[in-house]
């Protein structure tokens, strides 16, 4: 990096980026990468309690939004020449005919976690399986860049939970208006949060697997899955906002080598994103103040990410270009 | 914008640029956009003072690298389907029969500035000139995004001084390492750049054009010229780092309706810059702590922009997506 003709350290995080990038797969990277995004749905039992803007009844209709193409990631993907792939691992609906989805329910939504765990252990296992399985197949398609994004009406709840839970930061600075609550909504999601988190986790720190099964999601689960098999294929993997970065946080509280295989996308303005950040050690690429997840924000990185690749592939030396170096 | 399937406003600053881009073309543009960079390159005879860590030879040596495509900015241009301009406004070096170059040497570089204003009022009208056809040019081939970028050694100097100039900030804190000065050359810098303003401008506020004559540079002369041409012609926009945006703010003092075609594609290193973005009034799109110049940090926004507009014109409403908004 440093003999390519032009000042030490000029391109900034771009040479970082495409250190990490090489690191990864110790070969050079082709280019351009293979890429693909990996967008999972689930529905969470805790909207009974009010936390979210939207009725739950949108998770349903933004995957047939994904599937008809109309939605904000299918025109990220489709710009940047991104695979779209969208899984449902726990919507509440019966999509036993609808083509293009790739047939992975749990469960119709998650419990409710005011009440019981959010998942059973078979439940939380078949998640997490499910995202290990998608590594195998994301391996197998040679994807070298995935991105991981989701919907679900609820989880940034979910997200609020597992945030505190691993940082032990105070329910209400990591908690937001998720799609949009106004601050008295707000101010009864953070009571759900904690009461959900007293009622699960006594005062010792809880192990992440537990924090994920009491008051996770099904996508989350299956988006910890698919970080930590896709990091074993020594896959690079973008992860987005709030929710995919809590399922990112999990992963490596249980590997924590898989950071070496994370990007994250972007800043989400979701309050709780930058502590889990901070958390996992991550720097994130873009800050547009974007918070509408889907896997938008990663996706919009990697021609960020791809330029720094081609960057390191492409420029000339100083000595094969004849250009003088520095003076001293 | 608010009736796309998302949560509102929940595309962040996407919305905003894609708002600014609709608003400069009155129609929608549209997709893939055309897109082209323009390098301006000119010697400085300010290097006489021993204000750069590179030689100036390395002007000459980097437009040979552009035309060789060996370049940072060649890599990014390439990556992001832009095509390449590279403009001789003003190197001290004979470009003769050197092809692929657009041939528009006004002087083999500025005149020292320590001593004598850094061009004539020919020459700059000459090199304000050049920018205004080239901008008639890009309309011309049906451009509607074009990134301005450069390189001339010792051109941070220059930049520095019009920032001082325009802002009427303390030399020290607008002026940075360039492309990589120690600190003691920092200081040399710092007293050349204090001494030159206090040479050509008493106390009154100057004149913009006069700033640009007494203490600028050819090249930054012609992206002035090139961006008030552009904007004429509703072009869109992205100045890159320090230099460009203070073509752009003496482009705006001159014209402040400038302002509405341009956009800011990346937070610069150079301390400078900051101060540039907001005396013109703009907010950058990236900042990974780039600063090599040369268009690069323009042309790697060029995808966040053309995601913008691609989410505005393409993403599904509500209503056609039959997706329930929120409640109340």
């Amino acid at each position: 990096m440093d003999q390519l003709t032009k000042p030490l350290g000029s391109l900034g995080r771009l040479e970082d980026l495409a250190a990490q990038m090489v690191s990864i797969r110790e070969e050079t990277f082709a280019d351009p990468m293979r890429k693909a995004v990996y967008v999972f749905a689930a529905d969470h039992g805790v909207t009974a309690e009010g936390v979210s803007a939207y009725p739950s009844e949108v998770t349903r209709q933004m995957v047939l939004n994904f599937l008809a193409h109309g939605a904000a990631i299918n025109v990220l993907a489709k710009a940047h020449q991104v695979e779209m792939n969208v899984v449902d691992v726990g919507v509440d609906a019966d999509f036993d005919h609808t083509a293009g989805l790739l047939h992975h329910k749990v469960r119709r939504g998650t419990r409710n976690m005011m009440r019981e765990p959010a998942m059973s252990a078979d439940e939380l296992s078949e998640a997490l399986d499910i995202g290990l399985m998608l590594a195998d197949s994301a391996n197998e398609k040679s994807y070298n860049l995935v991105a991981v994004g989701e919907m679900g009406i609820g989880n940034t709840t979910a997200a609020s939970a597992i945030t505190s839970a691993l940082t032990r930061e105070p329910v209400d600075l990591i908690t937001g208006k998720g799609t949009g609550l106004n601050s008295e909504a707000l101010k009864r999601k953070c009571l759900v949060i904690e009461a959900v988190l007293a009622k699960h986790f006594d005062n010792l720190p809880p192990n992440p697997l537990d924090v994920l099964r009491c008051v996770g999601g099904l996508e989350i689960a299956a988006m910890t899955g698919f970080i930590l098999g896709a990091a074993r294929h020594r896959i690079a993997i973008v992860v987005d906002g709030f929710i995919s970065t809590a399922a990112a946080a999990i992963a490596f509280a249980i590997a924590p080598q898989v950071r070496g295989y994370l990007f994250a996308g972007h800043q989400s303005e979701e309050p709780g994103h930058r502590a889990l950040l901070e958390y996992v050690g991550l720097l994130p690429i873009l800050a547009l103040k974007m918070r509408l997840g889907e896997g938008t924000g990663a996706v919009l990185a990697m021609p960020i990410l791809e330029s720094a690749l081609c960057l390191y592939n492409q420029m000339a030396t100083f000595e094969s270009a004849g250009v003088s170096e520095a003076k001293d």
